[in-house]
Protein backbone atom coordinates (compact mmCIF):
# COMPACT_ATOMS: atom_id res chain seq x y z
CA UNK A 1 0.00 0.00 0.00
CA UNK A 2 1.11 3.41 -1.03
CA UNK A 3 0.55 6.35 1.34
CA UNK A 4 1.29 9.96 0.76
CA UNK A 5 0.76 12.46 2.39
CA UNK A 6 -2.38 14.63 0.80
CA UNK A 7 -1.74 17.45 -1.58
CA UNK A 8 -1.65 21.08 0.10
CA UNK A 9 -0.30 19.26 3.37
CA UNK A 10 3.47 20.78 4.31
CA UNK A 11 6.17 18.12 3.61
CA UNK A 12 9.30 18.76 5.41
CA UNK A 13 10.66 15.53 3.81
CA UNK A 14 10.25 16.13 0.28
CA UNK A 15 11.49 19.22 0.86
CA UNK A 16 14.30 18.07 2.32
CA UNK A 17 14.77 15.53 -0.47
CA UNK A 18 14.29 18.32 -3.06
CA UNK A 19 17.05 20.55 -1.20
CA UNK A 20 19.37 17.64 -1.14
CA UNK A 21 19.05 16.89 -4.79
CA UNK A 22 19.92 20.36 -5.78
CA UNK A 23 22.71 20.70 -3.63
CA UNK A 24 23.92 17.09 -5.81
CA UNK A 25 23.51 18.94 -9.29
CA UNK A 26 19.87 17.50 -10.02
CA UNK A 27 16.81 19.56 -10.76
CA UNK A 28 13.44 18.32 -9.81
CA UNK A 29 10.30 20.05 -10.02
CA UNK A 30 8.91 18.44 -7.10
CA UNK A 31 9.92 15.99 -4.42
CA UNK A 32 7.23 14.31 -1.66
CA UNK A 33 8.44 11.59 0.37
CA UNK A 34 5.50 9.10 1.56
CA UNK A 35 5.06 5.41 2.79
CA UNK A 36 5.21 2.12 1.47
CA UNK A 37 3.64 -0.70 3.25
CA UNK A 38 4.12 -4.29 1.78
CA UNK A 39 1.24 -6.67 3.42
CA UNK A 40 1.02 -10.45 3.10
CA UNK A 41 -2.51 -11.25 3.70
CA UNK A 42 -4.45 -14.62 3.57
CA UNK A 43 -7.99 -13.99 1.82
CA UNK A 44 -10.44 -16.06 0.27
CA UNK A 45 -10.49 -13.58 -2.92
CA UNK A 46 -8.78 -10.50 -4.07
CA UNK A 47 -11.89 -8.42 -3.15
CA UNK A 48 -11.92 -9.54 0.43
CA UNK A 49 -8.08 -8.59 1.17
CA UNK A 50 -8.00 -5.51 -0.35
CA UNK A 51 -11.25 -4.74 1.95
CA UNK A 52 -9.09 -5.91 4.96
CA UNK A 53 -6.00 -3.88 3.87
CA UNK A 54 -8.35 -1.19 3.23
CA UNK A 55 -9.30 -1.50 7.05
CA UNK A 56 -6.47 -1.83 8.27
CA UNK A 57 -4.86 1.59 6.66
CA UNK A 58 -7.77 3.54 8.35
CA UNK A 59 -7.47 1.80 11.65
CA UNK A 60 -4.20 1.72 11.76
CA UNK A 61 -1.36 2.70 8.60
CA UNK A 62 -2.49 5.89 7.47
CA UNK A 63 -3.27 9.18 9.46
CA UNK A 64 -6.52 10.18 7.02
CA UNK A 65 -6.75 13.77 8.34
CA UNK A 66 -3.42 14.31 6.01
CA UNK A 67 -2.77 11.40 3.93
CA UNK A 68 -4.00 9.87 1.51
CA UNK A 69 -3.30 6.29 0.93
CA UNK A 70 -3.52 3.92 -2.44
CA UNK A 71 -3.75 -0.31 -2.34
CA UNK A 72 -1.99 -1.93 -5.48
CA UNK A 73 -2.53 -5.60 -5.44
CA UNK A 74 0.30 -7.66 -6.37
CA UNK A 75 -1.83 -10.71 -7.16
CA UNK A 76 -4.94 -9.40 -8.00
CA UNK B 1 10.36 5.45 -6.90
CA UNK B 2 9.57 2.87 -4.20
CA UNK B 3 12.17 1.71 -1.76
CA UNK B 4 12.04 -1.19 0.37
CA UNK B 5 14.65 -2.98 3.08
CA UNK B 6 15.90 -5.81 0.72
CA UNK B 7 15.24 -9.11 1.94
CA UNK B 8 16.84 -10.54 4.66
CA UNK B 9 17.66 -7.37 6.33
CA UNK B 10 16.12 -6.54 9.67
CA UNK B 11 12.94 -4.16 9.20
CA UNK B 12 11.93 -3.05 13.05
CA UNK B 13 8.98 -0.57 11.30
CA UNK B 14 7.15 -3.70 9.64
CA UNK B 15 7.80 -5.70 12.94
CA UNK B 16 5.79 -2.76 14.81
CA UNK B 17 3.32 -2.73 12.11
CA UNK B 18 2.56 -6.23 12.38
CA UNK B 19 2.42 -6.64 15.94
CA UNK B 20 -0.15 -3.76 15.94
CA UNK B 21 -2.14 -4.77 12.95
CA UNK B 22 -2.50 -8.33 15.56
CA UNK B 23 -3.37 -6.22 18.51
CA UNK B 24 -5.96 -5.10 16.56
CA UNK B 25 -6.94 -8.18 15.60
CA UNK B 26 -5.75 -8.00 11.64
CA UNK B 27 -3.66 -11.17 10.93
CA UNK B 28 -1.01 -10.58 8.54
CA UNK B 29 1.88 -13.06 7.08
CA UNK B 30 3.84 -10.72 6.45
CA UNK B 31 4.66 -7.02 6.87
CA UNK B 32 7.46 -4.52 5.15
CA UNK B 33 8.15 -0.94 5.35
CA UNK B 34 10.19 1.20 3.02
CA UNK B 35 9.17 4.37 1.79
CA UNK B 36 7.90 6.08 -1.28
CA UNK B 37 9.23 9.47 -2.99
CA UNK B 38 7.49 11.05 -5.77
CA UNK B 39 9.77 13.03 -8.24
CA UNK B 40 8.69 15.55 -10.66
CA UNK B 41 11.53 15.83 -13.46
CA UNK B 42 11.82 17.60 -16.61
CA UNK B 43 13.27 15.53 -19.04
CA UNK B 44 13.22 15.01 -22.86
CA UNK B 45 12.07 11.52 -23.07
CA UNK B 46 10.93 9.06 -20.74
CA UNK B 47 14.57 7.13 -20.72
CA UNK B 48 16.57 10.38 -19.75
CA UNK B 49 14.01 11.06 -17.32
CA UNK B 50 14.42 7.21 -15.52
CA UNK B 51 18.19 7.43 -16.08
CA UNK B 52 18.24 10.93 -14.11
CA UNK B 53 15.73 9.00 -11.71
CA UNK B 54 18.33 6.39 -11.23
CA UNK B 55 21.19 8.09 -10.57
CA UNK B 56 19.16 10.32 -7.68
CA UNK B 57 18.23 6.81 -6.13
CA UNK B 58 22.19 5.71 -6.12
CA UNK B 59 23.35 8.69 -4.94
CA UNK B 60 20.85 9.93 -2.73
CA UNK B 61 17.50 8.32 -1.47
CA UNK B 62 18.19 4.90 -1.27
CA UNK B 63 21.08 2.77 0.37
CA UNK B 64 22.22 0.13 -1.64
CA UNK B 65 23.43 -2.01 1.58
CA UNK B 66 20.28 -2.28 3.00
CA UNK B 67 17.76 -0.92 0.36
CA UNK B 68 16.39 -2.28 -3.41
CA UNK B 69 14.65 0.51 -5.34
CA UNK B 70 12.36 0.27 -8.30
CA UNK B 71 11.42 3.18 -10.43
CA UNK B 72 7.86 3.59 -11.58
CA UNK B 73 7.18 5.60 -14.08
CA UNK B 74 3.94 8.13 -14.02
CA UNK B 75 3.68 9.08 -17.81
CA UNK B 76 6.36 6.77 -19.94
Amino acid sequence: MLIRPKAGILDPQGEAVKASLATLGFSVTDARVGRLVDLEVEADDAASARAEVERMCAELLANPLIESFEIVADRP
